[in-house]
């Protein structure tokens, strides 16, 4: 239950790129100058991306990418999606036919619960929050980090 | 973000255990019988749970498998940790020095909350809990599955 890198760099892109004027392109070298994403990582970042209908992205020397939609618009959901595939806590969310106890499981009802707050919680953040809360670095250098052990 | 099998079959093999009277040994085959676990995982489901002090196994022909613990205090949490390590939503939120950014990413903060929410959720959800749950299948049956796409 752990985010990959890709989708750290892909918020990171998308930060920047709200952050922009709209409707101004950004390069791929200022991407990996601001953005600090990696230059390894940064075509497969922006192909995911496009893909998904966040960013477009024009090649060439007159090319850089922009946002495909108001910051407002893209949700954290939409980025982990484009990045990690749909949601899935277990195979049998959203396949019920994969385990042959589905029906009458208490632990799949759990589950289904938490899938849903967690889809909850990252579809009613935007890029356009985290980029206002990033202005307040006050109350975030505040925020206590629960961990587990 | 999807939990691995393991899981599954450590929820069956506790819920099993812990439908049983108490202090009362259960075979490994009883259990891949039972609770449908595969042969081939049994053993490290059972070491893995051991380990974590969630169920005593015992070898050879008197020996069997019993709950450590009462139902009551084996919770989701526990289970889930034992089987796929720590829950980190990302590596930064365990060690803050992984990531330059830590102290002013409005992401990491979002990530913080819905780590808690996913701590809390499963540490308050327990075996005796599952196996009270099992016993209304209508009220399970009708649990509606969020889906995503």
């Amino acid at each position: 239950m752990r985010l990959t890198r890709a989708t750290d760099y892909a918020v990171r892109v998308l930060s920047y790129l709200g952050a922009q004027p709209a409707g101004s392109r950004v390069t791929r070298q200022e991407l990996i100058d601001q953005a600090s994403v990696p230059p390894a990582f940064l075509n497969k970042i922006i192909r995911s991306l496009a893909h998904a209908g966040l960013v477009k992205a024009r090649p060439g020397v007159n090319g850089g990418c922009l946002l495909a939609a108001p910051p407002e618009e893209i949700s954290l959901l939409r980025i982990v999606e484009s990045m990690e595939g749909p949601i899935d806590l277990h195979v049998c969310l959203r396949d019920a036919s994969a385990c042959g106890r589905s029906r009458c499981c208490s632990f799949r009802s759990v589950l289904a619960g938490l899938q849903t707050e967690i889809v909850r919680a990252l579809g009613s953040v935007t890029i356009a929050d985290l980029l206002r809360d990033a202005q307040q670095p006050t109350l975030i250098e505040a925020t206590e980090i629960s961990k587990t052990t």
